[in-house]
């Protein structure tokens, strides 16, 4: 694939934690990169980055680390976007493509890109992938295989800078579509960020309810509330950035959930047992897109492995 | 097994639906009983049960089943449990204990208990365990295995007969717990409930949204929406019981819910980046209560298996 059109010389990685690692295990996989640089603030990390093996070069000095790349991605939660590109502007080589990885555009791109010098181009990214789990250890190769990256390009970006980006998410196996900020903010406030809330807001009133111990939760979660905890085990910081920075769509999104749920509660309330069997029909259909269209495992129980029994 | 002291010599299950026909495989894997005597009301479920050879007599006759059974287990929707007990009381044999599995307890003990005869004796229970597919074909012999099961037999319950069904569910491998029934269907309210309405919701709410496709909610999903998917596709008519079945509850824990999102919105529209980190810090420690506890895999992502890549 030496000669491959989108084939990266060299690639800066800022932030080394599950997105960012498996960016590095997948590039190298699908050999899509001569190079590639781990920058990272945090000395535990970079430890960690070299013990794996992820790079070829390792630093915590963000200007010399983006010096020399073709393509730098940013890894980092949407709220430090902003501020990391500030700091490595200066250092970008003329024709490097800047590029991110976060769940939250328009708040971002707003942040980032006046500091984006004219020499290089933008090209903000968003893998819809990952897994409850945070750091340099818990990325891996396939992460991105099947999963889809949108690409919100601003207007005037070159089109060979988007076409080497969508190259390079292409060879880590994602289906890559584009589309504008405005509209994947709204996307993503349904299709994650809402049902993140949501997860987060009903484990914590399960914890703190008087009436039913943290023991009882916990024993008897089988009955679906498990299935809540895990995106709720979601790295915080992340997704307090998600919600600071999307504010908008999600509180729109939420209003909506809310009407909804409202007028469940009101048919629980008057036995209007016809609208909860319809909407429990509806919502079968769903799933079945959704594991026909691959993006879902069709094994009941998601097929969990490895609990008790 | 065969002096064991639960042993169970006629076992009558009615319904053999996913609880059901676990039951039936369960009891035959871990010899707990000498004859199943399967009744369904369903002509292809009946059929079903046959080929799949799960029980040693098969009818759609309620009462001429459960007619000489030491154990008879409802596994239908909680709505139908007070009609079915109506139905067969009349056949019980002398010392027949009477169970069922359904999620709630108190409506269904209110509406069967009237109906069962001094001669026999009602233990209700509900295993918590389950998938979200359907009908016999979905059963499995170790769906209860490291699962509670919990018993809420009515006052004046003799000793013995609880016993029984302890020492039955014991046999297919669950923990079992007593509690009134009045405490379990709030406990379940939170764990399962509540859960599961917030899933049909927010997979309602996709369905309808305006400004994003169908087709755009599926192919993101992976960014947590599809979680949601998998108990919003739980069976429609035995959710629709539940809910119309443990409304005080459900309305309750819901109000909760709600006034917590209330804050949790508030937070993020006011930019309390500091309240939103701590809940979801605090989030975190619940699950790994859960996955300590035997009752969650521990893999990332549920271990999940078998979706595209």
């Amino acid at each position: 694939m030496l000669d491959h059109p989108t084939r990266i010389g060299r690639l800066a990685l800022v932030g080394l934690g599950l997105i960012g690692s498996s960016i590095a295990r997948g590039a190298r996989a699908n050999d899509l990169v001569d190079t590639i640089v781990a920058i990272d603030r945090d000395p535990a990390v970079l430890e960690r980055v070299r013990t794996l093996g992820l790079a070829d070069h390792v630093t915590d000095d963000l200007a010399a680390g983006v010096a020399e790349a073709d393509l730098v991605i940013l890894c980092v939660p949407v709220g430090a976007v902003g501020p990391v590109t500030a700091a490595l502007a200066g250092a970008l080589k003329p024709g490097a493509i800047l590029s991110d990885v976060g769940s939250v555009k328009g708040a971002v791109m707003a942040a980032a890109a006046p500091h984006v010098p004219d020499h290089a181009a933008f090209v903000p990214a968003h893998p819809v992938a990952g897994t409850e789990q945070s750091g340099p250890d818990a990325g891996f190769a396939t992460l991105f295989q099947g999963r889809w990256c949108i690409l919100t390009p601003p207007e005037g970006t070159p089109p060979e800078a988007v076409a080497r980006v969508r190259g390079f998410w292409e060879g880590l196996g994602s289906v890559v579509e584009t589309m504008t900020a405005a509209h994947h903010d709204l996307v993503l406030a349904i299709t994650s960020h809402v049902p993140h809330l949501i997860a987060y807001n009903i484990v914590g009133t399960a914890a703190d309810l008087e009436t039913v111990t943290q023991s009882e939760v916990i024993k008897f979660s089988a009955g679906g509330f498990r299935d809540f905890t895990r995106i709720a085990a979601s790295d915080p910081t992340m997704w307090r950035d998600v919600f600071l920075n999307n504010k908008e769509a999600v509180l729109e999104v939420l209003g909506r959930f809310n009407e909804d749920l409202a007028a469940l509660a009101r048919a629980i309330r008057w036995d209007d047992g016809d609208a909860l069997h319809a909407l429990f029909t509806r919502t079968r259909a769903i799933r079945r897109g959704i594991v026909a269209m691959g993006q879902e495992t069709a094994e009941p129980d998601f097929g969990r492995r490895g609990a008790k029994g």
